[in-house]
């Protein structure tokens, strides 16, 4: 017994010690999205592959390894300690089957194709990108048989992002549920469009910045333990739940993007300073999956954050930070305005139904690169078939069009279908908690969400990763994944903004 | 031969991947002074922990021993790189002596003292630091141990910052200048004072970021490998040649201290960004040692950016920024405005006669500690009695006494003296500079020091530190140190500035 305590402190200081670089590597790359000048590029790709080599060193070590032989065999755990240790013994056993040398190379490819793709997007050429994405999809193919798969080679990889999801299960998913919300699309195209102009007029950077700033603290964002900083693309990155960083973009003639990506990047923000200290470095204190990140920022950016009762609190405020601008918007005008649904090129600026023909193009789209049916070369032209095909719209350009997503830059591939999933654990959960708190609605009529945040905290966020997805999506909502609880979502909130 | 060329370049490869370790340590200090959260130091400090231990097991590990000791019998190899190999193996040799625990324990007491540092500077109470300090005091004397020495203990840390520095040496150098420095205030006391009421104005904060936004380019530091932000106290540091960050303060009511620390910071940081990148890693990436550094900040900012000929181009610059507070003074009353000699409390305020005072007060306090003639308890009580002694100024509270260098709190006992030993390089630099450059001073006079900078890169920082201190000096300057010059410098300075 106090040998098993004792082999548990040392697998709990290893595992925060792999966190320590981890993390390390997360502040590096922060720097490098926010303030990391032009020419420091060169060098802190190599030093970035310096620090996931030596991770992955400290996570396939003999001395770990050890100790997590040792624990699986031993009395004395708890429930919550032995799923730790089982965890870690699946996340060991993985590593093992990356050689350090592919490591170095695959984090080699990597920071040439992130470089490759900036200049891609400068040149707005996607020819610039090719060959160093070509090169990282040959290392993703090799990937996926060092890791082994049944059936497709993709299922390899998006067991990286979702684990247990496979080709057959998303495309049994996407197939049940694109036509419907085609059938959706349909009958909104048919009646009068909304309204937004309001959004398209000038909104001064620096009342944007005062803005946001302002409501991710209305929204309970801790700024003792976070920040937000301005990058070209908006994300949030933790380097533990006392450090949870989150960044933003002002456009003047966008307005829109920045308020509604904050309140995104903050759900992911809120996940991760919900998320148990005591756990750091522990699958009890990491996030559940990628599609369980998701819901958490979906959650707050569009079950809360376009809702008609949100605004009606919010609404009065905004406007003083915009009188000229909003003055005269009511909240109909405002709500109608901000879930205008109209087929559209950038998948992050997308409605809440278009989005995910985006997804499931890209979804359709890496499929195939896996098997080899595409080739490299020919994403631009898959890519602007298809945006036809299901959203009836012309790509003008690679910017606006294949080169508009960093994720393949940075090799990840499967990472896109876990978007879609989390816009459906979202309603679903948002639902659940809706059931279960009688008084939550009003709350957020008066501008508080507080108390649904308390409840996400303990439904979802105290857990860490000790369930999978599935697993929590029971224990929250008394149910599996039902994609029919977004759907009902969508057309009550459609019906009542198109009158359908 | 090949293979010697084969093992010298895997021994690059060991020391870039070491660098790669502490150039990331550097990144999160930069951020833990810039932009950490206030709940972000806890993990913060453990991180850091973890990279140095990282970073010692690879500076001590059996491949790179192993490496060095085959490089070292082996034909084959320049000069050059004969010397980076016999510098990596003094290094080695000096980590070998550090036991791996030591260096965790080491780095989690300076993690606490400089966390307790902030606090007593919060309670301006230097008892709020005392017993962190001490503890960590206790490991700097067993560090002592470890490394070894003749003499006093305090050589052994003398050495981590300046090699071959002693206590005997230091202590001559302080008898033979010190006095002469004293007679030479004296008889600036004994003058009627210099007007400098001008720089006590009120100097807006946005405009003295643009100032010195505008200056550190004019300086000729590069903004595309380096960055400037705010944080507590100014610094300096580096994560390779291309990335070279400096930081600054802002006070509305202390413009002079903004201008002349940042060109100090500048002065580093151009040492920095002119360190050869194909030496990465390697002693001849690297500067030479802590007196040569701080010879090229004090250069920058004393004896070209508190000279006239200086302020004859950029102070009609500066009244273009601050027309109010600037407009009616004349070359010379600003020039002797921001030459004034006066005892006062802060070190890094202090003029360039008294700063060495301040100075030889931390040497003389260190030694004593280290030889265990004085208690850390005793530290306020000495340093006020000194204070009241060498300048004849009282201190009235510990945050403007003992608790105002951060030095002691991050474990740096013997870094003081390499501060003044810098003032003595700059003086000698510079006067060889002038010597082998006909025209410099008129080129400065006219804003342009693009040609200094050329000499001091080719004579000072191209070597990286493939010479010491006092080689460098020689090879420079064609003598060895001579802190006669420093005071020839001061004598001429202070004729004109006081009329002695």
């Amino acid at each position: 017994m106090s040998n098993t305590r004792e082999l548990y402190q040392q697998y709990q200081e290893e595992m925060a010690q792999l966190a320590d670089v981890r993390f390390t590597g997360a502040v590096l790359q922060w720097d490098q999205e926010t303030y990391l000048p032009a020419k420091g590029a060169e060098f802190r790709g190599r030093q970035l592959s310096t620090l996931s080599e030596i991770a992955h060193r400290m996570a396939t070590s003999e001395k770990l390894g050890a100790l997590l032989h040792e624990l699986q065999g031993s009395d004395g755990l708890t429930p919550a300690e032995q799923k730790n240790v089982q965890l870690t013994w699946e996340d060991f056993s993985k590593q093992q089957k990356y050689p350090a040398a592919f490591v170095r190379q695959l984090s080699d490819a990597i920071n040439k194709a992130f470089h490759a793709w900036m200049e891609a997007r400068k040149a707005n050429n996607f020819g610039v990108f090719e060959k160093d994405l070509d090169a990282l999809l040959q290392l993703k193919k090799q990937e996926a048989s060092l890791l082994g798969y049944t059936g497709h080679p993709y299922n390899a990889l998006l067991n990286e992002y979702e684990k247990g999801a496979t080709v057959e299960g998303i495309d049994r998913s996407f197939a049940a549920i694109l036509p419907q919300l085609k059938n959706l699309l349909d009958r909104i195209t048919s009646r009068p469009q909304v309204a937004d102009a309001f959004l398209q007029k000038t909104y001064p950077k620096d009342k944007q910045w005062e803005w946001g700033m302002w409501l991710v603290q209305q929204l309970n964002y801790d700024l003792a333990a976070g920040r937000q900083d301005i990058s070209e693309h908006p994300f949030s990155t933790s380097f533990n739940p006392q450090d949870v960083r989150i960044t933003t973009r002002v456009d003047e003639q966008d307005f829109a993007n920045m308020t509604w990506s904050t309140i995104h990047e903050v759900g992911h923000a809120l996940y991760e300073q919900g998320l148990p200290t005591e756990g750091y470095g522990l699958p009890s204190g990491e996030a559940c999956s990628y599609s369980i990140h998701e819901s958490q920022s979906r959650l707050w950016e569009n079950n809360v954050g376009r809702s008609r009762g949100f605004w009606q609190h919010f609404l009065p405020e905004l406007k003083r930070y915009f009188p000229d601008q909003l003055g005269d918007i009511d909240l109909d005008t405002f709500y109608r305005g901000i879930n205008k649904v109209q087929p559209s090129l950038i998948r992050t600026e997308a409605d809440e139904i278009t989005y995910h023909f985006h997804v499931a193009i890209r979804y359709e789209l890496e499929k195939q690169l896996l098997d080899g049916s595409l080739a490299t070369a020919d994403i631009p032209a898959y890519w602007n078939e298809h945006y036809q095909k299901y959203l009836g719209i012309t790509v003008p350009d690679d910017k606006r069009g294949c080169l508009q997503d960093v994720h393949w830059s940075h090799g990840s591939f499967g990472y896109f279908p876990t978007y879609s999933l989390g816009s459906f654990y979202a309603a679903q959960f948002y639902h659940a908690a809706t059931e279960a708190n009688a008084g939550l609605v009003s709350e957020i009529k008066n501008g508080n969400t507080a108390n649904l945040l308390s409840w996400l905290r303990e439904k979802v966020h105290a857990s860490g990763r000790l369930h999978t997805s599935e697993e929590l999506c029971t224990q929250v909502s008394s149910k599996a994944l039902d994609a029919s609880v977004f759907l009902h979502y969508l057309e009550t909130k459609y019906q009542f903004i198109y009158g359908l």
